[in-house]
C-alpha cells in the first residue's frame, strides 16, 4: 500500500487555452513527488506532483516515444524518483511507477535497466476514463466547447455528466461510453486516427512533427485538392439548381483528374486536406456511434487534438452538422493526459492494488472462461455492443479484457481473419 | 414520348467474374440502339443496346471523364446515335440522350456542340436505385458475395429484397436505404471514397490509373506502414497477454516513428495500406448506418469496386466482423453502371417524361416551399434521417432534392458553414 493523492479542490489558475497548465492541489500535503506515465503509440505522457510556492500541483510533460532517453533524463533531472510511488521495500529496485498505455509493456525493461524502477501496468481505458472523470468532476474550467473559433468553458454538474461518449484520438481512435466513475464500455473505435493523419502528412509534406503539420494546415487551402460539388456539375449549373458550389464531395478527389504531381502541390494545402478529411471522418463515426447509443454529449480527448483550433472547429462543426445541433462536441484542456492522470490517481487506491494487470491476468488465467473475483475492471466488458478488435484502442491497447474467454476467442478469430485478409492482398 | 425498352427475361451468359458482361434482352425488339450515360466525378459510364446474333443485348463501356473526346469517338464509331432516344422532331438537333451524374450538367454543352444531342438529365440517386433494383430483380446471378477470395452468386426473391442498404462508392460514397422500386432515402454518405483512395494513391505512388493502383495493392504489405498491436506493446508482452499481435491499430501509424521518407517505401506497400485503410472505413460507416436503420443486407456498388477481389474481401470481412456475422456484404457484377442502367431504363417511362430535372425544377420554382405535383421523385426526401450535405452524394450529385424548401435552406446553411470552416483553416 503506497502513498495516496488528495485531488480535492483541484484548480487551474492559468489563462484558458495555455496548453496543459498545472493543476493546483490545495489539499495535497507537500511530499516527495509522485509520477505516472502513459506510454502510447507515439508519445510518452507524464503527470507528476511538484511544489510551487508551498502548494502542491500537478504538472504535465510529454516526449516522443522514440526519444525515451530524453524522458529518462527529465525524470532524473526533476528528481521525480525521490521516494516515489508504491514501494514494497527500502531499495530503489523495488520502486514501482504507475503506468498505462501499450508501451508500458514494451518498455518495461528499459525503465528497469535505465531508471531502476518497475512499471505497475494499468488498463489503459480504465485510466483514460478515470482521468476524464477527474477533470470533469473536480477541475472547474477543464472542459470547453470550441466552435467557429470561439472557446467557451463549460461546467457540468456531476449529476448531469453521465452518460457521455468519450472519443480518445490517439494513433487510432477509441470510443467509450462512460456511465459513471470507473463505469464504461469501450464500444468501438477506428484505425483512422491521429497516426493516419500524421503518417500521411509526413509522407506527403515531409513535416517532422505533428505540430509542424498543424501549423502547415493553418496556412493551406484544402479545396485545392478536395473535390467539391461545383467541380462535378459546373458552377453555373450548380447555381442554376440552387446547389452550394463549395460542398465537400470527395477528399483529395481533385487529384484524380489533375496532371499535377505531389511536388506541384503546396505542403500547406496537402496538410489542410488531410486535416479536413480525417477530422470530419472521426466526427462522423462519433456521431453515428452516439446516435446508436442515444447519447448527446461527446467529449473528444487524446494527444492528437493538442488544443489545435481548426481541429476542434472541424470536429465541432461536423458533429453539430450531422446531428442537426442535437449533439455537442466538448474538449478537455488536458486532453492528452487522460491516461496518465488516471494512472496517477490510482496511487494508494485500494481497488488498484488488486487491479494491476499482471496480477489480474494471473488470477484469471486459471479459469479464463468462468467468473472471476476481479469484477471492477471487467465489468465494463459486459455490454460491449460492437466487437472492437479490428481497430485501435487508443494509442495503446486495453488488455484486461482479454482475460475473458469470449474476448480471447474474438482475438484469435480476428488474428486469423486479418492474416487471411493480408494473404489475399499479397496473393 | 420516345421508344421503350423491354428488359424482361434479361440474362447474363458470360462466366461469372468477367468484368461487366453484356446482358441479353430476349424480348427487346431489334431496333436502332438506345444509349444512356452516367457522367460522374471521374468516369463516364455508357450503357447501350446492340444486336448480337439476332438478339438484343445491353453493353457497357466507360471512359475517363477527362477523355471526353474518346467517348464521343466511341459513340460515333458504334453508331449509337442512329435514331436514338426520345426525339421531338426529325432533326438530330432535337435528339436527346438520357443522362445522369453531376457531369451531365457540366458537359451538356459539349454534347450539344460535338455530338449534336441534348442531355435529358435525370436525378442520379433515382437512377442508381433503379439500376440496382433492375439487376437485383431481373437479372439472375447479378449479385454475389465475396469473402476470403470466394465468390458465391446469390439470388434474392423480390419478396425478400427490400429494405436494403445501398452503398455506392464513387469519388465519394452515397449511402441509400432502398425500400422498393423508386422508393429510397439517401440517408448519408462520406467524403472519404474512391476519389480519396485514388487521389492519395496518385500522390504517394505515382500510379496513373485506378487499375494500376489496385494491381500495386495486390503485391504490397500494408503492415509495413500500419501500426499493429505488437508495435505498441511488444510481441512478447502481447503473447503473454494473449493478444493478437497483428490486430490493426492505426493505418499509416508506423510512419510516425520511422526515419523513412516516402521514397523509401515501396509503392506496393503504400497502395496496400491505402486500400486497407479506406475499405475498412467505408465498411465501418456502412455497418454503423445499417445498425441505425436496422438493416442486415448491404449492397456495395460504384465504379471504385471494379470487381477487385481484395476490395470486396476487405469490405466483406470488415462488415462481417463488425456485425458479428449479422450483416452480409453483397456486390453487383455491373456495380459501376447502376446510374447509367437506371437512366437507360427511363426511356419511354411515362413517369420520367415528367421527371427530367429541368422540367421539375421549373414546376417547383413557383412554389418552392409548398407541396408540388411532382411527388414520385421527391418522396424519397421525406424521411431522411441525416443531413447529407457535408459529404459527397455519389460521384455526382442528386439535385432534385433542392427543389424542396427545407433542403434549400440546409444547402445555404451548409455553404455558409463550410465557408466559415474554410476561413478558420486559412486564418
Amino acid at each position: 500500500m503506497g502513498r495516496q493523492i488528495d485531488l480535492s479542490g483541484a484548480e487551474i489558475r492559468a489563462d484558458p487555452g495555455d496548453g496543459s497548465p498545472p493543476i493546483f492541489l490545495p489539499r495535497q500535503p507537500a511530499a516527495s513527488p509522485l509520477l505516472a506515465l502513459d506510454i502510447g503509440g507515439t508519445l510518452i505522457k507524464l503527470v507528476y506532483t511538484a511544489s510551487c510556492g508551498g502548494e502542491e500541483e500537478l504538472r504535465f510533460a510529454k516526449f516522443e516515444r522514440r526519444r525515451l532517453d530524453d524522458c529518462f533524463d527529465f525524470v532524473r533531472a526533476q528528481g521525480l524518483l525521490g521516494c516515489n510511488g508504491t514501494t514494497t521495500g527500502s531499495s530503489k529496485e523495488n520502486m514501482t511507477l504507475k503506468a498505462t498505455g501499450g508501451g508500458s509493456y514494451k518498455f518495461g525493461d528499459d525503465f528497469r535497466q535505465k531508471l531502476g524502477v518497475s512499471l505497475d501496468k494499468l488498463d489503459e481505458m480504465d485510466s483514460v476514463v478515470s482521468g476524464a472523470n477527474f477533470l470533469l468532476q473536480n477541475v472547474p474550467g477543464a472542459a470547453f466547447t470550441h466552435m467557429s473559433g470561439k472557446r467557451n468553458s463549460i461546467d457540468i454538474s456531476p449529476d448531469n455528466l453521465f452518460p457521455y461518449l468519450l472519443v480518445n484520438i490517439g494513433s487510432g481512435v477509441s470510443i467509450l461510453k462512460v456511465t459513471g466513475n470507473r463505469k464504461f464500455e469501450r464500444v468501438t473505435g477506428t484505425h483512422i486516427g491521429g497516426g493516419t493523419m500524421f503518417g500521411l502528412a509526413k509522407l506527403l509534406t515531409g513535416c517532422k512533427s505533428y505540430d509542424e503539420f498543424l501549423q502547415l494546415s493553418q496556412k493551406g487551402d484544402n479545396f485545392v485538392l478536395d473535390l467539391v460539388v461545383k467541380d462535378i456539375c459546373g458552377e453555373l449549373a450548380c447555381q442554376k439548381q440552387g446547389l452550394s458550389t463549395s460542398t465537400l464531395a470527395s477528399s483529395f478527389g481533385k487529384v484524380i483528374t489533375s496532371m499535377k504531381k505531389l511536388a506541384d502541390y503546396k505542403p500547406e494545402d496537402l496538410a489542410s486536406a488531410l486535416l479536413s478529411a480525417f477530422t470530419y471522418n472521426i466526427a462522423q463515426i462519433s456521431f453515428l456511434v452516439a446516435s446508436l447509443l442515444g447519447l448527446r454529449r461527446v467529449f473528444f480527448g487524446g494527444s492528437y487534438i493538442r488544443g489545435h483550433k481548426s481541429t476542434m472547429d472541424n470536429i465541432s462543426y461536423a458533429l453539430d452538422f450531422w446531428s442537426e445541433s442535437q449533439m455537442q462536441a466538448s474538449f478537455l484542456q488536458h486532453e492528452g493526459y487522460l491516461g496518465a492522470l488516471g494512472a496517477l490517481m490510482s496511487y494508494g487506491d485500494p481497488r488498484d492494488e488488486n487491479l494491476n494487470l499482471e496480477e489480474s491476468q494471473e488470477e484469471n488465467s486459471h479459469e479464463a472462461a468462468g467468473p472471476t473475483d476481479v469484477t471492477s475492471a471487467d465489468e465494463h466488458n459486459d455490454s460491449n455492443i460492437f466487437p472492437y478488435l479490428l481497430v485501435n484502442i487508443g494509442s495503446g491497447v486495453s488488455m484486461i479484457e482479454v482475460s475473458q474467454h469470449t474476448a480471447f476467442i474474438l482475438f484469435i478469430i480476428c488474428a486469423l481473419a486479418l492474416l487471411s485478409a493480408k494473404n489475399n492482398l499479397v496473393r
